[in-house]
């Protein structure tokens, strides 16, 4: 028997727990100030619903862990948690509109591992169901933007729109049937040379005027609104006027918003199928991760499609809390092996010392009391390396003279505090 | 296909998922202020660290689900969090001892289902390895009231101590071999009648004056000293001793700690077969939900068994969310289906309301607005039924007298707030 986690996945011990609690921490609060509820929907799902032919397709279900419970019921665990959300909401038909929820939770894809690809993965989702108009894309787009202020982290949300996209391809003469193809390819080119991108498109039967006139259009530079009335100018159908109105409308409410980093971008396509209208990604501008740290966009459809019933208009927001914590991590925060403030050190009398840390902890601060009975020495060197801030030494001497000294263990400095004025410990730790 | 949850498990419908945040909430709170830290072990383990014989052990491998990944790894959904809490410690040699960790997780378990049995549900384990003496158990105990009292339960902890059982076993003439099974006997004494204990222990081949004699033992009642000393007398052996020593340590200990719901309880046996020393569990006092909602104890042999290598001395508890959350449901709390404090109503203009919506949110109180353009009393009649307790409704005479009423949807009554003056709402929301 090997002792080792399973191949893809990993274990969080408290120095990486510790800041992704508080990753999450931080956006339940910014999803909820904007009245996003929380909900959980089961690890795993019925392998007819992950393979129902609206819901994540073909490649998806092959990376999908399966198996089948005592009854014979084949399962699979959950790759994403939009299904699962599409089939609350076939089963709830008494859920009130519109559907405001938020969604933090593991998802699992048996594919290729690498050192930034897990088998095991979080994701956390905020998505609005039930509201057609823009006020809710531009809202969405809004959190995307406290979540990475609240994490201190300087983001920019770039935002482009399906129907825009296909009534240009229309317009250069893409066939209706090569779109789609068409737009995965350009949406590599953040990772890919543009050349690679070019010899795709060859590949894909596209003639090389059109794939010139692909480049001018996608490449335009300029404001916001520089871009979009470049755009406006090329496309003639319906629906391209449309995505264009709905850009203009989220740029409108944005200003309400006071939403400062959004970037119109014509060559934003965002992988998945199931996108309808707006479609956003959002990049961090510096930092050792290049990659995006989340994405999503409007799906009017899909919802209504796997529910069978009803349309059910969507606009959601995923964000990759391994990538945010990697990203952090980056940045050099001090590592913490433990949550305790305060460690506190009895000489002889580690039952006097119990009452002086229960009174420690009703002012609300982590403390821990050693409970080997060990020398100053190596609790202070346990303490260090654990990194924890403050130690406590509390010996006779201190019980006497009704006072102690807390040890700053980074600076090495020490403040005397009277057994009556404990409160103090709140503003110092502060 | 249907669209449902898979047999066994449900789904969190923010009605439910809010008021269990809150009690992992609260619960991690109580869990850091002791100085335990968080750890995460992925959601399936590899099959042969689950079927590990100090492991779980025969039966709870029946119940466990299990498939291979691409690479024909056998894996399996983890039924608990002390297996992968050894597994992790054979893993990191490097970890300081104590190592003092809590874990709250679903775990998962393929048997039959009742209205309160599921196959997914919570564990909130907390666990001191590296500790032989009391002072880890005292400690545990104490956290285990502290919950309840944060959660607002009646609790009581019941004590037991493993040696001693097993000590007043052998007094009694039990043989060492017939002693775990008479023991998982009593277990039952809660759920079933006395009669039919007395009818599985002469199954087992226990005559009836030794059954007399175990009853005598387990249903002593006085006060913990009291029992103590009855049954000190009873002891002749060395593990007895140490049983009754380490039980008064952790009165003398508790009495540090003014824990004042502990009952020395000679029937706790708790199912598992891995206990070595004092074992605990937690019931409610009164409530709807007469069963357990917690228990643990202390189990020196395990980690190190698993781990191959030195001993790790370990004491923990577990707790059960989902009785907890049932408790909590049965005393009648309001059901909230959303997180939003207060709800917005626009008249007519939805983009100047941001700037008002978005200034409540910066006071940290949860704000949503109406995003779907209805009319008031739908927006009125949509807030109540979410169980939203403040509206606003913001038309041209608000904007106009830079003042807005704020109505309190339980009572009807609204209070006039200033513009200039929004920072009452923290005052009012309180």
């Amino acid at each position: 028997m090997e002792l080792i986690a399973p191949k893809g996945t990993r274990d969080f011990l408290p120095e990486k727990q510790i800041p992704k609690q508080e990753i999450i921490k931080k956006m339940k609060k910014i999803f909820e100030l904007y009245g996003y509820s929380p909900i959980e929907t089961p690890v795993f799902e019925r392998f007819d619903v992950l393979s129902s032919k609206y819901a994540g397709g073909e490649e998806i279900l092959k990376e999908t862990f399966s198996f089948e419970d005592q009854g014979k019921r084949k399962l699979g665990l959950k790759y994403d948690l939009t299904v699962p959300l599409a089939r609350v909401i076939a089963l709830n038909p008494a859920l009130r509109m519109p559907f405001k929820r938020y969604q933090i939770e593991r998802v699992f894809r048996d594919g290729p591992t690498t050192t930034s690809r897990y088998r095991e993965f979080y994701q956390c989702d905020v998505d609005a169901i039930g509201i057609k108009t823009m006020t809710a894309d531009a809202e969405i787009i809004k959190i995307a933007e406290q979540v990475f202020k609240e994490l201190k982290l300087d983001a920019e949300i770039r935002l482009n729109n399906r129907k825009l996209l296909n009534s240009l391809m229309e317009e250069i003469g893409i066939e209706k049937d090569k779109i789609l193809g068409v737009l995965l390819a350009i949406d590599k080119l953040d990772k890919q040379p543009k050349k690679e991108i070019e010899k795709e498109l060859k590949g894909k039967g596209i003639e090389a005027g059109k794939i010139k006139k692909i480049f001018e259009l996608i490449e335009l530079k300029g404001s916001n609104y520089e871009i979009l009335e470049k755009l406006e100018k090329k496309v003639s159908s319906e629906e391209g006027k449309e995505g264009i109105k709905e850009l203009k409308e989220i740029l409108e409410l944005s200003k309400e918003y006071k939403t400062s980093n959004l970037c119109i971008t014509p060559s934003l396509v965002r992988g998945l199928a199931y996108y309808t209208g707006p479609i956003f990604e959002i990049l961090l501008k510096k930092g050792e991760v290049r990659s995006s740290v989340g994405g999503g966009g409007r799906y009017d459809k899909m919802i209504g499609l796997i529910a069978g019933k009803k349309e059910f208009p969507a606009v959601g927001i995923s964000f990759g809390l391994e990538r945010i914590l990697d990203e952090l991590e980056s940045k050099g925060l001090k590592k913490n092996f433990s949550v305790t403030q305060i460690f506190v050190i009895p000489i002889n009398n580690g039952k006097k010392a119990i009452d002086f840390v229960e009174k420690i902890r009703l002012l609300k601060i982590n403390a821990e009391i050693d409970l080997l009975n060990r020398s100053i020495s190596k609790n202070l060197d346990f303490a260090s390396k654990q990194g924890i801030p403050f130690v406590i030494v509390l010996g006779e001497k201190e019980f006497k003279a009704k006072e102690f000294s807390l040890k700053n263990m980074d600076s090495g400095k020490e403040i005397k505090i009277k057994f009556s004025d404990l409160e103090k410990l709140k503003t110092v730790l502060k």
